[in-house]
């Protein structure tokens, strides 16, 4: 496996039992990151620059860089070439569903709700 | 029952098919409006001065905000006291499960979890 030979700083990631929730819902309160998580539940790692998110290259680089401190995923370097995987595994561990029932509000989300049967105070 | 009879502007609450995901998020990604959350879950209704957070007065009246802005809690005033409501049914509604699986996930982040079996590779 070709590695490259620059030496750069070494990827910050929490180890499983570090993952803080207030850093993950808030890594997950963004659309772009969320469309990250969305692509990488999918897949098992992805190169950073092919995420078809439409956002400049510095703003990606920090959406990636919250998604990576938070533990939602975790990054590889491989040559000039970067690739980013979910955590799935230790997200599951350290908070049980927490990732699937977020993606599944997320569907809900984009494809609206039902309209409350009645309009009443909000209980 | 009594009503101040100064007027002041409406509290501004989202309609439940209007709640979003991402401000709920946002609203659940910070400790002290988790504390807000968690103390509503437990009592139908408390009123707004008698949370025991440690935080300035001017602060957690922009955390209550954020809580009902997002559709989180539902906040009514009776004389010169406001009320304030974890929105239980809304969210059910809008994103099932999505409550009560954070407060699970905050039970394990304040207790820690079960250090990881082996420190392999975050997958």
């Amino acid at each position: 496996m070709p590695r490259s030979t620059r030496r750069r700083p070494a990827l910050a990631h929490p180890a499983v039992e570090e993952i803080d929730l207030y850093d993950v819902l808030h890594a997950l309160s963004d659309p772009t990151r969320m469309t990250i998580v969305r692509i990488l539940r999918a897949e098992p790692e992805r190169a950073c620059g092919t995420f078809p998110v439409d956002v400049a290259p510095s703003t990606l680089s920090h959406h990636f860089k919250v998604l990576r401190e938070s533990g939602v995923i975790n990054q590889r370097e491989e040559g000039n070439r970067r690739f980013s995987a979910l955590r799935t595994v230790d997200l599951e561990r350290r908070f049980p569903g927490l990732l699937d029932t977020v993606l599944a509000a997320l569907a809900r989300n984009e494809h609206g709700a039902e309209p409350a049967a009645e309009p009443a105070w909000h209980g």
